[in-house]
């Protein structure tokens, strides 16, 4: 039995026995009755126990500390009249583990500053509760969306020679401290990933759809609140389709997502709703219940050159094409100007991956990013290069090693045809569902520069 | 339009009209009709495409080198007498794109070590697709299981500074090639994750039940065919539960990954009982359909015993308490001796993991193992010790360094009320449910020393 069944009982009467394990989050006193509000992690719901002098152990209860681990017999008493619909009369109550008086979590409001430095214990409090329930259930959520729909869930490799976006800015992997990498594990210089695309191409052509789901790493020495050194990545790869297949899958996607939250963790989105971004729900209805937008990169930087005669400002405000989308730029866009989630396609190739297809301008690539309301990019994604000459080409004039990289471009040689897929980096999909502002609080144990704690 | 809704539609009649995508197989031409093999990834299983010299192509699709992606039109052709049930006279074929002459996989037999060199175009093989879809459908029976009953996805760090089992042989993480770690990306020796069980325990207290699912490494360097680098657990941990519980946990999560992967991957078990393992299928029915045998260790070692009085030639046949089981005792026990599935309990202390809990007999620990015929140890799990006074003891009399771990140990001081779990790794799961022999060949791309290769 745990309280997420028991208050969600429609058919509790009074009376009732119940018996259950819980947690000790507000323990108050009187002289011959006290109340104990509990939890059991099971739903971010409380349930209230009312304990009398009548319990042999009452003094002993009335001094109970917050934390401590109880087993509650007792009788269930309907309270239709107050916000949490039952409480439980206790008949028996075992101190199960007693918690230390030092125990850091007490009462009052604690700062989400704070609460980082003890991700051990954070999410026993609600918040954290419910960011960490949804952030389960969205990862369920991707699963199921793309076993429904025949994708092969792919495990991409996590140690790796390859750096997909040619960025730089990879973790090494070694068991040596000296950097003498022939002599190393793997006889040569490895890394951890940055992106499973390349190698989920490959399956793609394989299985026609696949998915990737798992954790790539960015060694960027930045402290901002949307950077972390490690987080998860979903990398879909469709063979046999384009762009345009590419687009509708993100939007389906995108929407399976947030209808799933609303189905199971409705409490949780409420409680996001109440303490971390008021008009979530909001926000989240919008998204799913609007058709996405769609306008080409070209439409797009008309749209900025408007703003601006329009007096407009941004802080770059010399917009032409070619400029790469800061966040204000993708923000005025989907938030000012369409009022809802846009696609934008067909990027300049030279703000782009090398391995995104050339369109017939020879200008553009066949590249889509989803901007969304709150915080613009949310997925970037694109059709691939096919063609082996002009794939070879693009990674002569970007100055990228192909040695590495050949069975990555010989899938041409071997029968490719069209391969489109998208990036979603699934800390940014929780913090814009839970509306948490700082990806900290959106991985159990976050590590960021100078910090690996846990 | 997939060739796995072909196959499986009933309703389908002669002269249905049919479009859709696929690769070359095989390239069979006669002088007037020639016969296609081909296969769109949606199954394992192929379609024959009949095409003749009325295509105003014939002469070129007669040269059609295996593994080119071609668009046919065509009639369905039921041929209920044959293997496959039907066909496609072809009214029309596109060939979208050829694939060249030096491709690897030609039509002849290869070997498993050959294939394992490319990677990247294995997975185009039935064996493979067959492995990679088992793979992709019991990772998703495992999340299934766990979200149905209710438990929290939790992503434990893959970089962190602890070695849970204090084994060393972990991989170190760092943006320099000095070992100057005060200096490096966090100011202090980085790894990759062994397990996440310790950081899982936290956040039991938290949500009662829990799970992660994320990949783990060693850096092991023996080249075994059980060994990689880098694999991928399941750790499950549940709070205020003993291990009667967990032993329950484990026999239904192995039974229904199992039912899961007869219901979905039907064609593809059956490849791989006739391919890789003969008698695969009647093995894994006997898993899900037996109840689990329980015995203590101190009870096994007895059988042992009376197994080498009985002349059983062990290679290590001196059997006392105290003997870490080999492989060899433990196959000896489920296959010979009960011929199923069975748990072994309460473990010396000596020869198992510090956070086990002590049992009242000051020797044994309540630890389980789950042994299944054709490998011996499938799964490891224990109840957790939640005494702090014990756990630190224990800490001390093994030399571990508490530094590190005093958030984990202080998590007996705030309440910690039992917690049992388990760890399952999943290669060794796929390697039992498809019959590979070799952990290189259920992993994508596998790591193991001085291979890093795509």
């Amino acid at each position: 039995m745990n309280i997420n069944q028991l208050v969600k009982d429609k058919k509790l009467k009074n009376d009732d026995i119940v018996s259950f394990t819980a947690r000790v989050r507000t323990n108050r006193a009187g002289k011959s009755v006290g109340f104990l509000v509990v939890n059991d992690g099971s739903t971010i719901l409380d349930l209230q126990i009312v304990y009398k002098d009548s319990l042999k152990n009452f003094a002993e209860l009335s001094q109970l500390r917050i934390s401590s681990v109880i087993n509650i017999n007792g009788k269930i008493l309907l309270t239709p009249e107050k916000e949490q619909k039952l409480e439980v009369q206790a008949s028996e109550i075992e101190i199960l583990s007693s918690a230390s008086l030092d125990y850091p979590l007490q009462k009052k409001e604690h700062s989400l500053e704070f609460l980082r430095e003890i991700s051990h214990l954070r999410p026993r409090t609600k918040t954290f509760q419910s960011i960490f329930k949804i952030r389960s259930s969205a990862a369920f959520a991707i699963h199921k969306f793309f076993q429904e729909d025949g994708f092969v869930y792919v495990n991409s490799p996590i140690i790796t020679e390859n750096d997909a976006e040619g960025a730089g800015e990879s973790f090494i992997v070694t068991t040596l401290d000296n950097g003498d990498y022939p002599k190393d594990f793997f006889g040569k210089k490895a890394c951890l990933t940055v992106s499973g695309q390349l190698n989920a191409e490959a399956y793609a052509q394989a299985f026609k759809k696949v998915y990737t789901f798992g954790p790539t790493f960015r060694a960027e020495n930045s402290n901002t609140s949307k950077h972390a050194a490690e987080f998860w990545m979903i990398e879909p790869e469709v063979a046999f389709e384009d762009l345009k297949y590419n687009i509708d899958l993100i939007e389906n996607m995108v929407k399976y997502v947030i209808n799933y939250i609303f189905e199971v963790c409705k409490e949780e989105l409420e409680f996001c709703d109440s303490n971390l971004e008021n008009g979530l729900i909001d926000k989240l209805n919008l998204v799913r219940n609007s058709n996405f937008e769609k306008i080409t990169y070209t439409e797009a930087i008309k749209i900025l050159q408007d703003a601006v005669k329009n007096n407009h400002e941004f802080e770059e405000s010399d917009i032409k094409f070619g400029l790469d989308l800061g966040t204000e730029h993708e923000r005025f866009i989907c938030e000012k100007h369409f009022k809802r989630p846009i696609f934008i396609t067909d990027y300049p190739k030279e703000i782009k991956a090398f391995y995104m297809k050339l369109n017939p301008d020879d200008k553009t690539v066949a590249a889509t990013d989803l901007l969304v309301p709150g915080i613009g990019e949310l997925v970037g994604g694109s059709q691939r290069e096919d063609d082996f000459d002009k794939l070879s080409k693009r990674c002569k004039d970007l100055g990228i090693d192909t040695d590495s990289l050949s069975w990555y471009n010989d899938l041409r040689k071997y029968g490719y045809y069209k391969s489109a897929g998208f990036g979603l980096g699934f800390e940014r999909l929780i913090m814009y569902i839970t509306g948490a502002g700082n990806i900290r609080d959106v991985i159990p144990f976050p590590r960021t520069p100078k910090n690996l704690l846990f």
